[in-house]
């Protein structure tokens, strides 16, 4: 085990249990580091702060794995495996069943892997897809055999009686296709499936979303191997809950003939599906537009929303093109949820100008009363860029608006008061007021 | 009508909406302006930025109450008469029925004016009280007859029977007991009652609570006359629904025989009367501890606990005493909303130490998977310095913990874009995992 000081003078706050270190902060950190050796972090008077792995390739130097002295990193098998199982237990005990995030890198103390588990169903069969994505090298060495660790973890579940489907239903996909792996010494390629079962294709996929608001199931139908990230961005539903809450009272109130709703950047149409199968239980009549660039993510949009009966109309078109326009006062409900426009700090100027270019068109299309909803998944962009961006929309629009919500990660997607960093996801519900 | 130009080589952002501007900003301020007055702001090039209300006594000069240059100030009770219907279609389009907040002062264009709307029921009748805060004296002049206002407004609101309460049922209460009114040269004394009908008492009043989530009705014996602010603290209500949301799935997967509550600085017992009453639908034993300082609350909410059989041991004590601790692993939940510890930016150092000092007590408290919920209601006090606080906490404690919900302002708290000083209220549900 490799044991590293932090520096004297350094500001005391780095200690407190931030994940990420830079070489900066210590005192002798080697210049060559083995990302497959344990890391012991100590403070200048040798204590202990916590234990992980260190890289020096790697845009952090040091990432934590714990904070608590007890916990052993040696048996690395033993300590990923033990440790997500833990994961499925907090999923399961915040009312997770169906798909959910079972490990979301730093948040869970497993910096540089995320692992998203989808359900899916077919011929009455239920299956489960564990997509994993690896993006350290450190946290590669403990999982040198990802097929022996999800066995091991699926049948421990199955046997406690947790989760009720089989390793026989399990499929395993590793997404290694992030570009980040090259630097890190880490193959890069195409998505693989280990342990694919009855054939299923993962291309054309529908997969199960927990909702507590939503008495029905819902199924969106996605791409595991080739979509973005996991193929299916979980983060959202959380805010689907909120913005439909306060949606459903607006239209019990107001009783529009015919809602109609834009999901600008819709991807697979969650807000879509998830708005059109609340109002359609409320018996209310909806119209949806559903914009896009990729005419492969509309194709799996479409796919959901013929399924569901739900009358959607798809563009597909770069939304932030000048012939993107929405006609004024058209729409019930417009929903911004664009990819990041700032993957770091430099982009900061350039996407918020971008935030507000699209949010402006949206505030231009909305009735009085109706709600203009503004996420970003940038990390770079903080709440406050946001906010900014989104006031200069509506005065150039000429509207005024009211944050009625405020929404952020769901909590399959926990995050840490030790790590701002890592809360990503931002969500406005803004009432038009005028 | 005064004009006030803004002085050139201003920062452009002070003209993006903001309510509140100093004295430095403007060109020529007039040393004594009187409140009375309509003010319009325009910018160094002469353009309209605002009209509002300014006071050379008043913390800050100018205060807007319209960006829209079409928006007329000269007749006072027109303007104010209009903006309260607005706001009561605004509060019903969000859902809001029984109790909420009517107007909340900058965040609805209406600084220095605070009304809460409150149902109440006795022998079977419906009541409707409005309390009423005013705080600057430029506001003061648009509500000069109090009566006439909100009569008109009642009587408006039931003739197109957006609500069935008439004004023979209606009461008006103002609460002038704000120290800060005498610095703007207002009276200040007890909370006086127009129109009172019926001969209620008001200092034992059963408010009824909106809740979409819980499918019964909730009710909370308040002092309207006496009570903190306007007696009722409206803002958690939507943080009620998110806490009792993941709380319930919590107990569906662990089903503890029984479980165990500690509500800290309880105040009415809102926190507690809300997950007493969904534990009680699911058929959950519950016990639940309320701490506060204040005897009269705790009356209070004995009273509301008693009236719905919800097992509450209540004890009176200083939370920040040595002498408050909390057994170790003994609560599946506990709830850490106190009040406002810093009330302006020279607090903000104790008052971190105050919550951290509380949010410690309450992490040795709690069993592994349970949950803190800490509170902070402080304006000064961002979510970042909320973070740092508990984090140091669970530091000390030897917990571990991930935030599962992140919460703010309820929908009848609108807040502006604009304005990211009018977001006040934090909360961070935590599952504490180690």
């Amino acid at each position: 085990m490799i044991t590293l000081n932090v520096k004297k003078n350094i500001d005391p706050k780095v200690l407190l249990r931030h994940p990420w270190m830079t070489k900066a902060l210590f005192d002798k950190p080697s210049e060559s580091v083995n990302p497959n050796e344990i890391v012991e972090v100590r403070d200048a008077q040798n204590q202990f702060v916590s234990r992980g792995y260190a890289n020096s390739l790697s845009l952090f130097y040091y990432r934590a794995l714990t904070f608590d002295s007890r916990e052993k990193l040696e048996d690395k098998f033993g300590f990923l495996s033990s440790r997500l199982y833990e994961l499925f237990i907090q999923r399961l005990s915040l009312g997770y069943k169906k798909s959910f995030r079972l490990c979301f890198s730093e948040n869970d103390f497993l910096p540089g892997l995320v692992i998203d588990r989808f359900l899916s169903e077919k011929n009455g069969k239920d299956y489960q897809v564990f997509v994993v994505q690896v993006t350290t090298a450190g946290i590669n060495s403990y999982i040198s055999d990802p097929l022996k660790i999800f066995k091991t973890l699926v049948e421990k579940m199955n046997q406690e009686k947790m989760i009720p489907i089989a390793w026989e239903q399990t499929i395993l996909v590793l997404r290694n296709d992030i570009k980040i792996r090259e630097k890190e010494g880490l193959p890069f390629g195409p998505a693989q499936i280990l342990n694919n079962v009855d054939n299923l294709d993962l291309s054309v996929m529908p997969v199960s979303i927990d909702h507590w608001f939503l008495k029905s199931d819902m199924k969106i139908q996605s791409d595991l191997m080739g979509g973005q990230k996991t193929g299916f961005f979980l983060d959202q539903n959380y805010n689907l809950l909120r913005v439909a809450e306060v949606f459903t009272e607006y239209v019990k109130f107001f009783k529009p003939g015919k809602v109609r709703i834009m999901d600008i950047c819709c991807h697979l149409g969650q807000w879509t599906a998830y708005l059109g199968l609340v109002l359609k239980q409320m018996g209310v009549e909806a119209e949806f537009v559903l914009v896009d660039i990729s005419k492969d993510a509309l194709a799996n949009a479409k796919a959901t929303m013929d399924g569901y009966g739900i009358q959607a109309q798809c563009q597909a078109i770069d939304v932030m093109d000048d012939k993107f326009t929405i006609d004024e006062n058209a729409f019930d409900l417009i929903i911004v949820d664009p990819p990041a426009f700032a993957k770091s700090k430099e982009h900061i100027p350039a996407a918020k100008s971008a935030y507000q270019k699209l949010n402006l068109k949206a505030y231009k299309g909305i009735k009085k009363y109706g709600f203009v909803v503004s996420c970003s998944c940038s990390g770079a962009i903080s709440l406050e860029d946001l906010k900014d961006s989104v006031n200069r929309a509506q005065i150039k629009a000429f509207r005024t608006s009211k944050i009625v919500a405020q929404g952020g990660h769901a909590p399959d997607h926990p995050h840490l008061v030790s790590f701002p960093e890592g809360f990503y996801l931002k969500m406005l519900m803004a009432q038009v007021t005028s």
